[in-house]
């Protein structure tokens, strides 16, 4: 049935490892898709143009008039062109604004979303790229009454508070890049037998990391537990990755609640995650383990987003 | 002078990467002392004895009748023979009782110091292998007159405390290993230009380590910054390496002394140093930031603990 909708906009997920196409109904359906190992890092050349028409020319041969609008990380500095990071808060209306356009083959136009700065006095500042459209194209699919915290998990998670459809704080945490790098490098990863499997293990690392007391220390010692722990057989080496995944997924929710309560004081949390099925499900149930209510966002975030944002620009016509 | 007197023990300082060997006089005096990249992973074949013979068998074949000890990973499991962890509270008595003994080569004899093990109820056991001596070591030279606090940094930094001649409490924060692979494989290390030696870049790292504020988060967030603060040109590339250094360093502290502060309440610390010397003092400015005394141990902590430890085992004859 969706097939047959005509596509009002081709939409771009363009990443730093992967790109991912959608022709767009102009109700948020995704009419067609597609996806290839075209990342940002991946383009020949950096020839941008001819990675867009290798990857959409057949449906811009078919469309030839359908505006065309990106977000992730081709708006980088390593991208096609640098799209100049809007401040948050940031909605739609600040990131229309903040559109940069680039010429493809054929007298084609590409849009690129700004990603998002947060600025904070007397502290670093932090930024996103990409994951701004999906928090949008969330809202935009169910728009909720109060503000929205979301969590987006991944290689560095992003953790942030919507209100009447802006992004008004954000935080990264380099949690999945940790793992990613402790696993491969550390003697933890030495000890590991296995993947990331044991839901047993994983809720021990939880309950690792949720020990706030004084002795427990925080992460730089909590993370030796994995190594003691397995010295002694307390923990089996198929579980050390697991309890790895929990302790530093529990980390992360400790600093990140933390954040969230110190800006929305200690009103019941209701958090929306946006991102890869499996990673979503585990920090589904280290949240539930909080008494923190959590759901899957809508499919096709980020497709619904760039609908959201072409339309606060006018691109559609 | 020195190397006019009488040798009374061959001590050996067995690790996982290196060997060293000091023969050593009844006054705790180094005679003469060797290095070697003979450290346990190095050994062909796990042949320990024909390793022993090839660093100190010149010194045994002066000196046939000389005691020798050893601490280290040589007593852990990959080691020649595994030295059962005694555990903590552990002084020179407890160890010797823990030592355990191998045959080399023409008979003669190599006794091996244990590790020590903490456990607390309710948290996973903590363990050192090759620490316990060189804090007994530095006790040895210097007995306090109060509990003192031991830092040894490191791949696997150790804190401790030691009252009465005992070690009563430590605890092992993997500061140094996530440094190296952060460097090496993380995108930090991808941004980093040359090494860590920019003092400025270091003295951030340590403020922003110790901004204690919710909305600051802790290390997976804190972590971002080093990548946030160089794309806005905040942080120049040659100071990344040291701003991580800081970071890390200045987290472990934090972690440390609230731990300390548990066990010994509010009073004054005196911190004494054992390790390499740029690293010590890295240490040593990020204690002094917190206004926290530190000293550097006298030299040869591990040959004066053998010793020691030695003669309560009555191995001297």
């Amino acid at each position: 049935m969706s097939a047959e909708k005509a596509p009002t906009l081709l939409a771009l997920d363009w990443g730093t490892t992967s790109l991912r196409a959608f022709l767009v109904a102009v109700d948020g359906t995704v009419v067609e898709r597609l996806s290839a190992p075209r990342g940002i890092l991946q383009v020949k050349d950096g020839d941008f143009a001819a990675a867009l028409e290798e990857i959409a020319g057949a449906w811009l041969a078919r469309h030839p008039e359908l505006p065309a609008l990106a977000s992730g990380m081709i708006g980088s500095r390593q991208g096609w062109r640098e799209a100049p990071y809007a401040e948050a808060p940031a909605g739609l209306a600040e990131l229309a604004k903040g559109l940069v356009s680039v010429a493809g083959r054929q007298g084609r136009r590409l849009a690129i979303v700004p990603g998002v700065v947060y600025r904070a006095a007397a502290a670093p500042p932090d930024v996103m790229r990409g994951e701004e459209t999906q928090m949008l194209g969330a809202l935009a699919a169910a728009p909720p009454a109060g503000p929205t915290v979301f969590v987006l998990p991944g290689t560095h998670s992003k953790w942030a508070i919507a209100e009447a459809g802006r992004i008004v704080w954000f935080a990264t945490f380099m949690t999945g890049e940790l793992y990613a790098v402790l696993k491969a490098e550390s003697i933890l990863g030495r000890l590991m037998a296995g993947e990331a499997e044991d839901a047993r293990s994983f809720h021990r690392g939880l309950a690792r990391a949720a020990d706030a007391s004084p002795a427990a220390g925080a992460l730089l010692h909590k993370l030796f537990s994995a190594r003691s722990l397995a010295l002694f057989d307390e923990l089996p080496a198929s579980g050390i990755a697991s309890y790895l995944s929990g302790l530093l997924i529990g980390s992360e929710l400790d600093e990140a609640l933390a954040a969230v309560s110190a800006r929305l004081g200690a009103r019941p949390l209701r958090v929306t995650l946006i991102g890869e099925a499996a990673l979503s499900r585990l920090y589904l149930a280290a949240l539930a383990e909080r008494q923190i209510a959590g759901h899957l966002a809508e499919p096709d975030a980020t497709a619904r987003g760039l609908l959201a944002i072409a339309q606060a620009a006018g691109l559609l016509g």
